[in-house]
C-alpha cells in the first residue's frame, strides 16, 4: 500500500512542480476558506476524537493539543493565508555564474519530491504541513496520531477537495488511515521517498531517527537554557522566564533550566521563585539554589539532562559566563538558548560561542517558531545541523538543481 | 580511540571557529608552501606507496588514482591557494529581519562542527579537504586507504606543521593510522560525529550510507546520460560524448550510456561509434543500436542500471524526449545529465523536468566538478537531495545559526 502511495504521491508531485506559483497558492486560499466555513463540522468531527480519546484514558497535555478551537482553526486559516503571500520559492536563483571558457551556471531552488510526516495527537499540523509543502511543489503522505484520525481524515479530504478544485493533483496530500503501526514503519523504510519528519515526542523522534533508512530530519527536543546574567535587568529576566515556562510548557521553545550567576542569587532567585510558584510552577534546584529558596527540589543529573515538558523548572547557579556556556554545550539540544545582560561583552560572547539553531539575547525563547519567524507556519523545528537548523519553512522543504547553459563546451583531456 | 580523536577535534574546532578567516587563510597558504617546497619527498614516498601496491596486486586504474606526479601536486597547491582566495564563509549573514515588536533576527553561517572523511586511494584528497574543512572552521578526522598511508601521513604531518606554524591546533587536521577496518567501522558510529563524508568506489558508499548512524552525506555515485536530440549539432554531440568518457571513464561525472533521437540514427551512430572505437571504447547497444553498428555488445539490463567506469558506453535509441526523460528518471542517479539539441523548448524542457543535481544543455558532464565550479576543490560530490547536492565546496561544510537581539521581547500568553 505504502509503495503505491509512494507512486501516486511521485506522479502527482511531477504535476504539481510543472504548476505555477499562482495555481499552487489558489490551493492554500480554497484551503482557507474551507477551514472557516466548514468549521463547524471541523470541531465536531474534533469533539468526537476528543471524547474517545479521554474515554480511553489520554491525559490533560496530550488532550489539549488533540483539541481545536475556533480560536486556533482562525490561526491556521490565517496562516494558510500568510505562506500564499510569501514569495514562491520554487526556481528562484541561488547564483549564477560563467566560466572562463563561457559556459553559464544557474543554481536554482526545486522541490525535494515526496515528504513523509509522522505526527502525534495535533490535528493542526494537517492544515499547516501540506500548505507548506503544496507551496514549495512537493506531494505528502501524512501518518498522524491514531487519536487525531477522524479529524485528520477530514483535514486531509478538503485538502484534496482544494486541490481538486484548482485543477492540481489530490494525491499532492495523502493519509495513511489505518492506525497500526506497521504502517508507521514502513513509511520509515519506504525506499524513494525523499524526506521523512518526525514531529511529536523525544520517543517518537529516537524511534524514526534511529529506525529510518530514509532521509529523516530530526525536530523538535528543546532542553533550553536561559542564563542569567550578574548584570541582567532582573525584571525584564523574570518576565522572559515565566514567558518561557509558564504559557505552554508541553513544547520544545519552553525553558527548562535557568542559569543564575552566583552574584545576584539572593537577589534574583526569591523573586523569581515567587513569580512561577504563583503560576505553579514546581522549582528543582542544587543545594546552593535550595540554600535559598527552601521549598525547591533536589536537582539531580537527570533534571540537567533532560526536558520537563511540565511546569517545572530546574535552576543551577554558575560562576560565570564560562561555566553557562560549558553547562549549556553539556546538557543542551542545540534548539533555542538565551541570555539575559544589559553587558554588551557578555551579550555578545554569549551568542558567539552558544551554539544552537536560535540563541536570544534578552528575548524569550518563545520566538522559536515558524508562525513566529515569518514563515506562515512551520514543517517542525530541526534540530540537527544538516539541510535546515531551527523552524523549516519553505526553503527548507527545498533542494538545488544548477543548469548549465553551454555551446558545446568540453574539458578536453 | 575515536572517541579520543573526537574530542580533541571538539576542542580544536572550538579555537578553530574563534580564529579569523585571515589566520586560517594562512594555513593554507602555508600548506601551498610545504607540498611544493616538500614535493619530492612528497613523491618519493607516494611511489613507496605504489610501488608497495602493484606488488600487492593492485589494479592499473587503482594505481593511476593512487600516483602522484608534480603536475599534479602543483594542481594541489594551486587549488589551495584559490581556495584561500575565496570569501570566508563563516559569520556570513544570510537574511535579517525584523519582528513587529522590534526583535532583530540574523541568521550566518557557522562550522559544522567534527567531520570524518573515508576514502580510498587518492592521497590528493589529504591535501584539498583539509583545505576546505579548515577554511570553513570544522575539524577533519581522515580515514584513507591502506594502500595510500605513507602518503596520507606525510601529507597530513604537514598539515598539522601549517596549523602549528599558524597558531591554530594542530588537531584540526586528524589522521587515522590504523588500516583495521574495525576503525572505518568506528568512525560510523562516532556518536558526536557531526558529519561523515564518504569518497570512493559504489562499493564503499553504499557501506556507509547503510551501516553509518552519524550524518552521512552520500557522494559521488554517477549513472550520467547524453540526450542526442534530432536537433543536435552532430559534430558538436560526439565532441561531448567523447569528452564525457575518454578523459578519466572511472570517475563519477562519466558518461555511461548515450540515448539517440530515432531520426538521426543512421547519421549518428557509424561516426560517433568510429570516433569512440578509434580511443578503444567499446559499445553496447539494444537490437536498434546493433542493426546499424553490429560491432556494438548486446546491451541488457546492467548496462542501462549501473556504471561502467571504464572505456565503455551503453547505446539505446528513443522515439522522442519524453522517452529519453523517462529513461534518465528510472536509471538515473541525479548527478549529471546532459541534453545536445539547438531546438529552444528541447532543451528547456530537458532542463526543467531532468532532475539532477547538474544538467547540462550542450555541455559536458565533466565540469561537474569543485574545481571546475570555481570551489577551489571539493569535498566530494552529493547525490543526495538534503543539505548539499553536486560539488560540495566551502558552503557545504557550514550550517546556520540565527542570532535573536532582544530588549525584553515576550510572547506573552
Amino acid at each position: 500500500m505504502l509503495e503505491e502511495m509512494l507512486q501516486r504521491g511521485r506522479t502527482a508531485q511531477k504535476s504539481l512542480s510543472g504548476s505555477n506559483g499562482k495555481q499552487r497558492n489558489q490551493v492554500l486560499l480554497e484551503m482557507e476558506r474551507l477551514v472557516r466555513h466548514r468549521a463547524e463540522d471541523i470541531l465536531r468531527v474534533n469533539r468526537e476524537d476528543v471524547a474517545n480519546a479521554v474515554a480511553g484514558g489520554l491525559s490533560g497535555p496530550l488532550v489539549k493539543r488533540l483539541m481545536l478551537d475556533e480560536g486556533k482553526l482562525a490561526g491556521l486559516a490565517e496562516g494558510l493565508r500568510w505562506v500564499s503571500d510569501l514569495p514562491d520559492p520554487l526556481g528562484r536563483g541561488l547564483g549564477q555564474w560563467r566560466l572562463n571558457n563561457g559556459l553559464r551556471l544557474e543554481t536554482v531552488r526545486v522541490p525535494l519530491g515526496v515528504i513523509g510526516l509522522i505526527y502525534e495527537s495535533r490535528p493542526g499540523v494537517t492544515v499547516e504541513a501540506p500548505g507548506l509543502t503544496i507551496k514549495s511543489g512537493n506531494a505528502l503522505i501524512l501518518r498522524g496520531g491514531h487519536e487525531a484520525l477522524e479529524t485528520n481524515r477530514m483535514l486531509a479530504a478538503l485538502w484534496r477537495h482544494a486541490l481538486k478544485r484548482m485543477g492540481l493533483p489530490e494525491d499532492a496530500v495523502q493519509l495513511i488511515e489505518n492506525a497500526d503501526r506497521q504502517y508507521a514503519v514502513g513509511l520509515m523504510h519506504l525506499q524513494g521517498l525523499d524526506l521523512l519528519i518526525p514531529r511529536g515526542g523525544a520517543g517518537l523522534i529516537q524511534t524514526v531517527v534511529k529506525e529510518a533508512t530514509v532521509p529523516v530530519i530530526e525536530t523538535g527536543v528543546g532542553n533550553c537554557h536561559l542564563y542569567v546574567d550578574k548584570e541582567a535587568d532582573l525584571e525584564m529576566a523574570i518576565r522572559i522566564l515565566r514567558d518561557g515556562k509558564v504559557g505552554n510548557p508541553a513544547v520544545c521553545n519552553a525553558l527548562e533550566t535557568v542559569l543564575i550567576h552566583r552574584d545576584i542569587k539572593e537577589e534574583f532567585l526569591p523573586r523569581a521563585f515567587q513569580a512561577l510558584h504563583n503560576d505553579g510552577v514546581i522549582w528543582h534546584g542544587d543545594d546552593e539554589v535550595r540554600a535559598i529558596v527552601p521549598d525547591a527540589v533536589v536537582a539531580s543529573e537527570s533534571d540537567w539532562a533532560g526536558e520537563y515538558l511540565s511546569l517545572d523548572i530546574a535552576a543551577h547557579i554558575v560562576g560565570d559566563l564560562n561555566e553557562a556556556i560549558s553547562h549549556i554545550a553539556h546538557y543542551g539540544t542545540s534548539h533555542s538558548e538565551a541570555v539575559v545582560t544589559e553587558s554588551y561583552p557578555v551579550g555578545q560572547e554569549f551568542c558567539d560561542r552558544v551554539d544552537a539553531a536560535v540563541v536570544y539575547w534578552n528575548a524569550s525563547t518563545r520566538f522559536t517558531d515558524g508562525f513566529q519567524f515569518g514563515y506562515g507556519a512551520e514543517v517542525g523545528i530541526s534540530t540537527q545541523k544538516l539541510h535546515a537548523r531551527g523552524p523549516m519553512g519553505l526553503e527548507a522543504l527545498t533542494t538545488t538543481k544548477t543548469i548549465a547553459w553551454g555551446t558545446g563546451q568540453t574539458r578536453d583531456f
